[in-house]
């Protein structure tokens, strides 16, 4: 089947990649719409070295399924949790699945994506999709749930000052989801375009040359998928305040210096995959614009350009179709 | 007088360094003890770029003070904070005095040290020692009191597995204070001497070769000094644990790789100075062993030695006295 390839570094369409067999507990899905996500870009560059077929966001049909138990899913429109743990582990049984010791993660590691023709996902992973979600929206439902994660980690009290650092993919559905809690929410990017979408939410947005870097703010979300934004974000937050890092770079970026982290006493918090069925659910309450951030759309066919869109200066969503 | 001061990278031993001049506010200080800390090594490598007399950890008689309402200090033998705050600034409003964004720091920042025959503090920052806490004692209260901060900034729940990384200094002050909460407390770290002594505490202390980086602790706390801490640090706490980062570096040290933060959703607390007057009440009720971390006593006269002693192989507290 036709699959966009990342191997040794170099990706590339490719013909004639195996069709998945769903394995026990799996079914296999028809991507209808796919999403490029900053993450793929980073896989390219060599983080994680990721071998396999790319690609994580995604809403798709389910085509089969390895068990009899499992035929209702047949022809539902799903989208699906990228890591697949096995139940078992200490971490698992914590509670903690998304943090499976044994994981693969779709498209990212172990386990082929979802830019193909086809996929494997376990049953356990899917969610369906109700009928007023169409595919343009559904296809959000991964980063929207990395977005909603943020506010899980957080505790809002008072009324914070929140600095949402990047003004990306998830920069914006960040912004727009932190919005709703009682805060006071700016967006600080770099891209005059970026930031006037933010005008139509209602959400203050400045461009970081025109920001004071003080230490005032509560609480930065770092979401530039740069290495230098942590940087940035240690200058902004005020001391005992809050950074909470969405970024990873691919290694060999020069780190920041973090003893502004210890003099500062901040409290840096990692986030990585949110909860999906409340992302599907937000989205069915239209209670965020994704279909602003869509930039282009493309075919599977465009093979690596679609890499290259992505990356594009300007760029928000690249959406592709089968 | 004589001080070490430290200008332009170079440390040298002056014998006319300027006597300071206690400002409104502000006591003189005869200091009878004084401890060299891993700081102070950092700073003469470039961290904080300080130009002044060197010092921070001391306990002292005063001498004089600059206002007739605080002659009832003079005499009194007392340890100091290190931060000097203007009171009025955001911060200082807001309870977090030692994060004050006009602040000096003794010996670090803007303000000279302890290295000294004399040193001048706000009357402020000072803390009268009870008669049963002896000068060797003491001299402790400062890196105490940062020991005792990591216990402030962490909410124990359960019966967590807590890993103090580094046996240094401050290192095995952590772990006496850690290793009475309700937690499972072990040292790791590179010095067989060192670890020796936790024995003593019936604290359980591993060399790092030995132990397995399994990601399983919940909480580690970074007290090595070295940037490399972090990313064992990173590889010993279990996803959605708690790091706290004690280690500041002097810039120029390779930074680790950042993503294990993400991937992993760990909580990176920065830690620094704590409450005095907590440490002086735990050295007055004997609560920790300090003696033992004693492992070599100077003179100020002994100049840079000084630090060289307290850089060399299986050191530990070295002590100076006037």
């Amino acid at each position: 089947m036709p699959a966009l390839v990342l191997q040794d570094g170099r990706l590339a369409l490719r013909a004639d990649h195996p069709r998945p067999e769903p394995a026990s507990g799996e079914a296999l899905i028809r991507p209808t719409r796919m999403g490029v996500c900053a993450t793929d870009l980073e896989l390219c560059k060599g983080y994680m070295g990721f071998d396999g077929v790319l690609g994580h966001e995604f809403v798709g049909l389910v085509e089969a399924v390895a068990d009899k138990a499992h035929d209702d899913w047949i022809g539902r429109r799903v989208v699906g949790e990228i890591n697949c743990v096995c139940g078992a582990c200490d971490l698992c049984k914590a509670g903690l699945r998304t943090h499976c010791r044994d994981r693969t993660v779709l498209g990212i590691a172990g386990r082929d994506g979802c830019f193909a023709e086809a996929l494997a996902l376990p049953v356990a992973n899917l969610h369906e999709v109700p009928d007023n979600v169409d595919d343009d929206h559904a296809v959000f439902t991964e980063p929207l749930a990395a977005a909603l994660q943020v506010v899980r980690q957080l505790k809002i009290e008072g009324r914070p000052f929140i600095t949402v650092l990047g003004d990306g993919r998830l920069g914006l559905l960040c912004a727009q989801v932190l919005a709703k809690l009682n805060a006071t929410v700016r967006v600080v990017g770099k891209h005059e375009p970026k930031l006037r979408l933010c005008e139509k939410w209602n959400i203050p947005a400045r461009p970081l040359a025109d920001v004071g870097l003080r230490k005032d703010q509560d609480v930065v979300v770092d979401t530039t998928g740069s290495a230098s934004g942590l940087t940035t974000a240690m200058q902004m937050v005020r001391p005992r305040g809050t950074i909470v890092l969405k970024t990873t770079v691919a290694p060999g970026e020069e780190q920041p210096d973090l003893s502004p982290l210890v003099i500062d006493e901040i409290n840096l918090i990692g986030s990585r995959c949110g909860p999906f069925r409340e992302a599907v659910q937000v989205l069915s309450a239209g209670e965020v614009d994704v279909t602003s951030l869509i930039t282009r759309r493309m075919k599977l066919a465009d093979g690596i350009d679609v890499l290259r869109a992505a990356n594009a200066p300007g760029a928000l969503k690249v959406l592709l179709e089968p």
